[in-house]
């Protein structure tokens, strides 16, 4: 197999699919070769190379995993395709909606994987909030709250909800019970510092069941933030990313409402409402690298045939709410609803 | 002098009024008498009482302070006003920006102290922030987002954005410089549990500098929150009210922006941006009891005959927003504009 | 009743006895008579008064409790048990082992209850923590580390032993199951800045069952640490003080050791250690005043003629290990064993 | 040059060599040559063997990395000495303190260079404090207290002293300033678990100054602590390992001693006590990896011909206090005085 972009990412997914035995990795191929090599270094095998006709044209060459900036992945992925190799994709899946469609088309009528490289869904923590989730463990979702805030990288060429929100909007896509989905989303953002660009992001999306979802994003905060709350019916659960020694937290502390919920508006202002004060558990979490795991999966998808958990169309539903909200906070925090046939 | 109202928040004003100096506590007054006894305790020479007519008939009782019910509000404030007492009120001021602004005129036409207990804004930490912000060493406020989260009590009257974002309007009025104000409010929330109103709400407020304000109050969480970032263009602030031993961080972290600002959007967007990385300090603070400088400040504002710091009309630029935000709320998070008179 | 001592702890006393409907204070008592006045305030029908004399003669007083330095705990407990008043005396019980069971052996003869307040043990946290190893919930316990430290008054008669290991001492006291207890102490210390006295200390003790418990005292320390690790062989508690939100966490986490304990030491050495690694619990505990518990311990103590939980013999154990240590520390940190009587 | 040994630390060593341009890395040397390949991977040009002759008799090394169980220490680092290798050996230098010396003496007898792998005396914050500490910014220091607990993998043929307390000892050795040393030594500690060594273990050293060291060693603590306090008559410091975004926290708080050391004790216990409590300051520190900058140390040390920052001596330091340490534990606790000559 190759990859594909040798900038901040490439060196990751190279050095695991180097650890992984379903695959046997030939090149990395950047524009700037030097890059490619340094990444590299002066003790490897595997070949660096400027020249994607070369990569795709390697027969040996049976999947690609692509890390270059959004904006190329239309036409490097159309490209891997119609040579007939797998892809694997960075987030986002392409710099627009229906850029993403086409590759999803393309991949879905040759019969190729398309995977979206969405690492967080493979955290050990959000493999388990996925499991608690659609276990029924919280009960029903009542609000999610993530907030993702850090002294980070202003981007030339996005701002801070293209860049940071991916993450959040694809683990809501990934834990969320089916049947659940967003149907309207709003976005309020501002440009303190002039740089052209929103570098601070709110999102808040509605629910088709009545819950709420809201993120914020960040690029000035001089802490590191990375904590989602899921509060649900029966319990209620804090990821804290940057807890290694408790990442997960699960409190069966929470609100019960008791009454029918026939009663008209006035009298249920007037029901019992009682307070569970419960245990808290954290469950033992193992510490195995997202992005090991996100390998594994592509391998599996690749050789079952079967869509991987973070397939092109979750991509492309992330795409979507990117989409939207950005119209929303170009018109100043309008909500605006999600098109249900994309999600 | 006289207290009024010996419910959640009575007891405590009983215990600060006592320990003054200024002020010779004369009254407890409450509708349930037997709970101002209960308040007083078994050694006190304080008298409880249930008439508040009595209370305001009582010559040497020259100042009051209301911690009753905030729809009460009016009607036991203007009581108190027209008997020529000084009133002091819990927040928010009344029950509604109209109510209000009947107690600052009556207020200001007697020429009596009208102060609205924003205890928060007494806090070692609150009026530290407000000497950084105004003394500059912030520079430019770009945005500032306040959390205040917890296992809350679901209120039988108001929602969460009335029962906590009171407490963050009244900071951000506190510490924004002089001419800095927000023009507009969007705001979301959910009902998650069915109590009838909203548990989980999340304010935006725009402000006339371009800069942005966020607030997220939520009775539902299971874990407690009291952060607030203030991000400026020189330093930026963390504020967490759950650490004693560190409650204010100043961070010469953050992002530059070179270059002339006459530039055109897209030659902006090549600029060059830059990371300052520099050092944190966390100032020494007193842990002194904010009630306890509050009762200080309505002592001064009395006997100098000028505005407390938390005066009236701070009052009713707080319920100028929370209006607002319920009608943003109730129309699905439309922006609503501030009427500048009122701000 | 009376309470005798209004200085640093006085005021709490006071506080609690008053909310408590088992007593009915009548005095506060202090050489410094305008010390007892300001701490009672001015609304108080409380007596101040600087004659214990005039006190211990009201027959209507039939309980005491004693808040003045440790160097006089023996003259005052002493006269108010001979004037037949119960006693609770602030922790240490007494200045020596000596004057310690002078008081004890009164307080038997005269049938009165004579209790120790060693209030850490009735706050919710070390009560669970006794009910957890008592209940046998951690298996046996291993070793028993605790932390003490912040920046904390140097005091003018006592080292840091003698003002804060007495609260370690005396939990360790309250929590080891019955028939474990210390044999032997050795302390180290230093007094860097010069006060004339032991200003950080480490005190380690051999348990009858092998196990090691370990104190670290330090009035010097910038940050305040209030941590205790009980590790068992089935569960390691971990009790942190200064975080309200979880206080006690519950880990299922540890280490066994596999194969039978006959073999020799070069077969042990050779045999199979497992590591357990499960989730962690942290219990719900209420947020009670530890003051209020432990003065309704009391009034159940007198009311039934049984000892409390913290009786003059606890206090008695307590001194006994401190003697031991101030001895070792004198020595340079030989290892002191324990007279088995006095445990 | 080659790294011998591909256990536990070995990928590191290998990893950081690779990076480094000063070093050509050509083996990597396993008695077991399997896993020696498995680290090095299926993309590597460096060769994997398990004979250490051959790796000795290769001309183009001329350095050294040992990452071998400590009992093989004197043989594998004398074979490489002898071979005319500079030497570079992970901690502990040896297996006992003449072990070590022959190593130092063949060394500077052939004037190679040896060289101890400290690893955490080249991170970032550890070289700060050394900075703060010889640069006077704490004062002398009065007291030093490390922690280093965690769910620890038990040792096989070693103690936790020997596996956990030589990095205590070697930052203790790095930092402190020039003349001040440890003179004794105290040790105690546990084995709950019967695994046949101690588990638990607590160090006590006294200094020259007659400051305090305390070093607490854990493998059977659930949490994870890594905090060192150094207290200073100026400033205090306090090093939190496990918290990235604030490792360094340097306190302005603290006693100050007013009056002559030569009154006499008793008047001494009456002088002034007073208390600064000033602000803390957390300096920015970047997040370099340790391992870099001690491969750029050892580079240096080569070409300079000068002792390594973490020379064969400060290694030998090390082993004289650990088994003085261990003769205290064998003793159940008796203070060991140190060899001024070793130190």
């Amino acid at each position: 197999m190759a990859v594909i972009g040798a900038g901040y990412w490439g060196p990751n997914l190279v050095r695991n699919f180097q650890s992984s035995s379903a695959f046997r990795l030939r090149w990395l191929c950047d524009l700037d070769v030097e890059r490619a090599r340094r990444v590299l270094g002066g003790y490897s095998t595997i070949q660096a190379t400027a020249n994607l006709t070369e990569v795709l044209a390697d027969e040996s060459v049976q999947a690609v995993a692509i890390a270059t900036p959004a904006a190329t992945h239309l036409d490097v992925a159309m490209a891997a395709l119609r040579a007939g190799k797998h892809v694997l994709v960075e987030k986002p899946l392409a710099a627009s909606h229906a850029e993403g469609r086409q590759l999803v088309t393309e991949a879905e009528q040759r019969g190729l994987t398309l995977m979206c490289d969405h690492t967080y869904c493979y955290t050990p923590a959000v493999l388990r909030i996925r499991e608690l989730v659609h276990g029924g463990e919280l009960g029903d979702v009542h609000f999610l709250d993530s907030v993702r805030i850090n002294l980070g990288l202003v981007q030339r060429d996005i701002d801070v909800l293209w860049d940071l929100a991916p993450h959040d909007l694809s683990i809501l896509d990934f834990v969320l019970p089916p049947g659940v989905r967003p149907v309207s989303v709003a976005a309020h953002g501002a440009d303190g510092i002039g740089a052209g660009r929103a570098c601070v992001a709110y999102l808040t999306l509605h629910l088709n069941t009545g819950a709420i979802a809201h993120i914020h994003v960040n690029w000035l905060s001089p802490v590191k933030v990375r904590t989602t709350i899921v509060g649900g019916s029966k319990r209620t659960l804090v990821w804290d990313d940057l807890n290694p020694s408790q990442r997960l937290s699960l409190y069966d502390r929470g609100v019960d409402v008791a009454g029918p919920d026939e009663l008209a508006d006035d009298q249920r202002r007037d029901m019992l409402i009682s307070y569970r004060s419960g245990d808290m558990i954290a469950p033992a979490l193992g510490e195995r690298e997202a992005l090991r795991t996100m390998v594994e999966e592509y391998a599996r998808a690749i050789h079952s045939g079967t869509p991987a958990l973070t397939d092109g169309r979750a991509g492309l539903r992330v795409l979507s709410i990117l989409e939207a909200a950005s119209r929303s906070l170009a018109s100043g925090g309008t909500m605006i609803d999600l098109d249900e046939e994309d999600l």
